[in-house]
């Protein structure tokens, strides 16, 4: 059988999926009702695709499209050829980032299936599609943790206790849903069955629609290739003051850590924009008790760099750090930090970013090479295999916001530039 | 049966109900599972002593200890005298706001029912005691909700479409528990049954401590009679920017709401320290979406301001609008202010204030006259029933706080002077 599913019908079927009305967009958090529908309906496509779909010991998805003749029970798959993405989201996220990667996957295999039925291809290698939980680390704190787990690179001991905002443990929810916790943790059985792996992506800047790319009409290219990932990381400041009775407690008589955290957002903002290429957000904060008519006691915030050189992250981090340890002690409080994870800049593989480049120019002639400032399984697994992206244009420059937008054409090339990489590297 | 239960042994009973682990303290929020825990200790304690438990249309629990003699079926209670507390908290609040008041008005009522059987009291009217709920407004946001409803100084309807953090309405929430929502609101029967309103509470504040008071070993007065409540409000900033993603967003590109709202909390600490008397306080925050790796699309933000004088309050409010609004226009976001309650300053009733006062100084000599930063259930009443305070010592100085505290032997005083206190207006 073969399907002409485009990957705009596909991302349909799921428009209705985990939204959230509160805050707009999409709410999506590892193993919650909304994800688990996601990955029942990537199953039920994967199968009407005839790709045998299984779950690793980390708890990633897997949809096998084998080399016709293996034998079923014991395909060989070492070396084969990976795409994929996530279907997790930031809180209140938008529509595309995660599932585009795994809708135009299926897509792609679409178009590769029937490209195979005519003639017109001759695979060498397995192709597979892949689906990461937890890359957003919106539910456990830590992003990429299903690849991370995978690759070896977070000690699956530290990754079963994390623990939820509901103090859930990833051990406790991953048992829940069919994994075993001992079993968790670096996989090389797995590993090897990645000869190299290739992430399409919606791009979550305006990177595509600077003026150095767009035509005349202010149109960017619809698709560019990865060159790297920013190095990025979060840390966790604990402000510790004197809780109190908001009413009866003089001004002067303060120690108040939502004022120290206030001054501390502002020093953020100002130390990474005098640091060319540096992006720093304080996207989180919560005042503990958090009532109105109580001076908190201590104000948890976290902090989110991101900057191409190592050495300036550790720098910026370290600066910010010293800023509110003064903050904290004039206002009478204390300040604890703690690094909650951090990922160096990943530069991808050069041979398999230059192959993408000369496959991706024959649907979209001109694509750049863009770096990116997010974090993606990609760049996790390029510590183990050959690694490297694709980024759709996105014309708002908005992501991890309901705004995150991809136009259906951009869409359509994004899965054809695919299906082209795909195939010459098959 | 004459009880002879100490306060503090009173207070040991409930000291496990509703601890808070995470916080520290106690969270008891109104019809909680806590909350419900205390209301029937309290009734169980009320029908030691033989009082008649009633719970009014408002959910506010009423203990009659009725003139001897009285046709118990229709007891003549008009122009009673009234004492009473509250049994709910701040999430992480300490052990005495609210319930000393409750536990000393048992203890009072035991030394006057020991008074009356030993012939040494007599009395005119009848003694009831009274359990206010959502006195904190730590659940449905609006403070001292209960008297309000009785006073009918908040509108039932705007009152009964309150929600708390789990979008329950007060309607609902109060339908589960018992009430009729549309029976809710002022009730003049009841109002009329109070001819005079005094609540015991632990003082919130350094002012039983302060050098005016205290003796050579720093030791203040045990309990001081209330002069007035200071004027105070709760206004909610919702600050809208633009959510996107933390690392892919240059940071000249961004509009952080956070960053807005970091600007604005440092703005009102240096606003209200600049006016002599003014407290403002910002405990509560709520990015949206709240994740680590997003720039924030909102951020909510609610700020507490109290004064002794009414204008200089609302030109406080006023002025820190006018701040917010220039700040967020400089972020490139916008600010919505909304007032979610305010009450003014009240005096207490002269009259009853100096009974209190010639009362109070039989047990403790020279105890002063206090203002309170502090709303209490009694300066809502005050616009209908005269009513009076009495505040007991708290070294602390803490309050909304795991380290609120009161001594012994102090509570024993604070006992003591309110049962002379109701002895000489019974």
């Amino acid at each position: 059988m073969v399907n002409t599913s485009s990957v705009n019908t596909l991302l349909s079927a799921i428009e209705d999926t985990g939204r959230d009305a509160r805050r707009g967009g999409y709410s999506r958090p590892v193993y919650s009702a909304a994800e688990l529908e996601l990955r029942e309906w990537f199953s039920a496509e994967a199968a009407r695709r005839n790709l045998a779909v299984e779950t690793d010991r980390n708890g990633i998805l897997w949809a096998w499209w084998d080399l016709p003749g293996n034998d079923p029970t014991s395909p060989e798959r070492r070396g084969a050829l990976v795409t994929g993405s996530h279907l997790d989201s930031v809180p209140g996220g938008g529509a595309f980032d995660g599932p585009l990667g795994v809708a135009s996957a299926l897509a792609a295999v679409d178009l590769l299936q029937a490209r195979e039925n005519s003639g017109s291809l001759f695979r060498n290698r397995a192709l597979a599609v892949a689906v990461f939980p937890e890359e957003e680390g919106s539910r456990f704190g830590v992003a990429c943790l299903g690849s991370r787990l995978l690759a070896g690179t977070i000690d699956p001991r530290k990754a079963l206790a994390l623990r939820d905002a509901d103090g859930n443990t990833f051990a406790d929810v991953s048992r829940a849903n069919g994994r075993d916790p001992d079993a968790m943790g670096r996989d090389d059985a797995v590993l090897g069955t990645i000869g190299d792996f290739v992430e399409l992506h919606v791009e979550q800047g305006r990177g595509l629609n600077t003026e150095e790319f767009t035509d005349a009409a202010g149109h960017g290219p619809a698709v560019a290739v990865g060159g790297s990932v920013l190095g990025h990381g979060r840390w966790r400041f604990s402000i510790s003051g004197q809780g109190n009775h908001a009413g009866t407690t003089l001004m002067a008589d303060r120690a108040d850590p939502m004022v120290a955290a206030a001054q501390l957002i502002v020093a953020v903002r100002q130390t990474a924009a005098a640091q060319s290429g540096a992006r720093a957000t304080v996207g989180r904060l919560e005042p503990v008790p958090g009532g109105t008519n109580v001076i908190a006691s201590r104000v948890d915030l976290w902090l989110d760099v991101r900057h191409p050189d190592d050495a300036v992250t550790a720098a910026l981090v370290e600066k910010i750090h010293g800023q509110a340890q003064k903050i904290a002690a004039f206002e009478g409080c204390s300040v604890q930090l703690t690094e909650e994870s951090y990922s160096g800049t990943v530069h991808f593989d050069p041979a398999l970013q230059r192959s993408l480049e000369q496959s991706v120019a024959r649907t979209v002639p001109g694509a750049p090479v863009l770096a990116t400032g997010a974090g993606h399984d990609a760049g996790v697994l390029a510590a183990r295999v050959p690694t490297g992206m694709l980024f759709v244009r996105n014309p708002s420059g908005i992501s991890h916001s309901p705004e995150e937008y991809v136009e259906d054409g951009d869409a359509q090339l994004g899965v054809e530039a695919l299906a082209d990489v795909l195939q010459d590297l098959l």
